[in-house]
């Protein structure tokens, strides 16, 4: 089947699912988080203390972990969850926010990804490198002819954690180990509004928890949140800025069918050997 | 006099006393609830550290105690405030978020319901349940013959706490122990929007900060909300979907006027005697 | 050269430069501050655990430290980043939120007032009046002749603490000490949305980190903010209210030229001597 066929059925699988994602997340933008949760036809729900996380993620569909502002008492929740979520089979989506930008967020990353069997790890660039034990200002994956040198880090993390990788940039990748789908949707005007990574998250975690593929439930989260950005640009009328495109992106989630999907989604998916070391 | 008329007075000294209304809440909805207190003409202040509570409350009219995020210091924040709150004879609003679902949640509410004096309670049919001590699987109250078992639920835990229990859902009910009023307004896109029941329960404590009468008050802030929810699904135009549908529950907040309730309510006020036992 | 060029030339600074604004907020504005600082085309990063806040802001061009929801935590990492601000030449902007309403606010504020260099104070009167040292109702500055009593406040604090003060209000007023500004921008629906103080201080903080003139950042800051609810009341259509007024002031922001400074603001730069005590 083709893969927007494929993203198309499985919007379809959230809206008939509707399942539970459970977010431990930033303060910044869990309200943005928890609107696309419910725009894309799920239900989020964001308890975080320590004493209840382990009791709230045993009645959801998938686990978001999401590092925007850690302290000590979230890291705990964290790790309480994601190894209940494993315990029972619930899918873990990890946004590393910031990591490598402090000694807090990077040690709390690897011991997240050490201590949690993760489904798809999300992030930027700068993100993935990290991860992957690249600093961001070295070369450090030998590419292959076939593909670029973003491609080879994805996919090198993808092996090293044995999970899905999606990163999101001016083209989104989405490497799983073996295959890579390449993403063009989207628009400049998403980094102009805070949390559309965390958002594009927790759209990954929406289609974790309504279908088994990790892979394509992050090609979907990723492609829905590129499409929205698309289609919330091309309804702007003049005088309307970035509030009108960040209300427009709920608008776009809401109201996006299969068809959307399969008229704006621009995904090249790459079924390729393993060639990258 | 009628009740639509009452909560159109209501309305109006709540925009001429712009009541102070303190905060306990969580911090996926907070800024939703601020806002929505703005637009109903009050005033909202979220201070939440153990040590300033007392302090803070003191200056307020009301107070909502809201355990969408709990944590051990907001449980003793809200435990002080409370107390504080009764002591100087400021209504308290209390929204039992997801109370069944975890332990400490279950408990830190009965807790609440034990140690402060409630105004109000403002949950969906699952939580008011869990609070009358009912599971939510078990038809346990003998509901008479003029009320729904849905009524008779919302009569039994204001009967055995003392105080007005609203219940909102597809159709919304208000009860004091004596007498329930029932509001059909709201529209299914207020379930696609997070923290519309929080917001609900903010406007009843901006009510109770403005009016005495606590059955007025939550029959009020519940009536304000679900008209505002048909008035903003009216004004949607094409393209519009969950994003702009959001935006305008608080343009028709700040625009309602005692006219718009008196034109859009649908309340029954049934003042009843005592059946259910 | 004109003032209202020179804010000009500093939003152009901001476009140019995008620096890295790290803020220690509250939850309830969080997420509005960090569009507000993207919309004007700076970087917002918010992490406030006291373990990575000192590595945080020396990645920072400046630092905003708002004490809207102050706790135990949050507190030492306001002190603990606000020194390191200090040894790195990080501009501090400091917005003491509801400074008098407790005792922990106040204590709080004057610690960070002694403990760390800021490089500007944005409040409403009352807070101001209180870092002062004087209560909010005596009259307790002799006011020159061609000075109004808000005037000499303002630049009583500036002087006892050694920065710029801007207070907001009806009117604005920016002092730092020596000279002041004035600016007549705004409009009455500011008040009807929460965090538009925090959104002032934030933007405040922004021209900090691209232009090293702390009185034109935050009479740039000031006017901004000003000059978009303007801007945003103007475009509003029938039946708008406080949800769309919000969303266009992100939209104003974010479309905001220097030509539109040049259009809009009404700013009067008096260049006084110093004549009050």
């Amino acid at each position: 089947m083709d893969i927007l066929q494929e993203i198309g059925q499985s919007l379809t699988a959230v809206r008939e699912k509707r399942p539970l994602v459970h977010h431990l997340t930033n303060f910044v933008t869990a309200n943005d988080c928890a609107n696309m949760a419910l725009a894309i036809g799920a239900s989020p729900v964001m308890a975080n203390d320590p004493c209840e996380v382990e009791e709230m993620v045993a009645h959801a569909s998938s686990l978001v972990i999401n590092i925007g502002t850690l302290n000590s008492q979230n890291i705990a929740s964290m790790l309480g969850a994601g190894k209940t979520a494993n315990r029972l089979g619930i899918p873990v989506v990890f946004d590393p926010v910031g990591v490598g930008a402090t000694k807090l967020r990077t040690s709390t990353a690897e011991r997240i990804i050490s201590e949690v069997r993760l489904s798809v790890i999300r992030g930027n660039m700068s993100e993935i490198r990290v991860l992957a034990g690249l600093s961001t200002d070295m070369k450090g994956v030998d590419s292959t002819a076939e593909e670029t040198e973003g491609e080879a880090v994805a996919k090198k993390l993808a092996q090293k954690i044995g999970c899905v990788v999606a990163v999101t940039g001016r083209s989104d990748i989405i490497a799983d180990g073996l295959k890579i789908s390449l993403i063009d949707n989207g628009h400049a005007m998403l980094a102009g509004v805070t949390g559309t990574g965390c958002m594009a998250t927790s759209l990954i975690a929406c289609f974790c928890g309504a279908v088994s593929n990790s892979f394509i439930a992050a090609t979907a989260g990723i492609a829905v949140m590129g499409i929205a950005g698309e289609v919330a640009h091309a309804s702007l009328r003049a005088g309307d800025g970035l509030g009108a495109f960040r209300m427009k992106l709920f608008d776009a989630v809401s109201n996006m069918e299969p068809q959307t999907i399969l008229r704006y989604g621009k995904i090249s998916d790459c079924r390729r050997d393993n060639h990258a070391g």
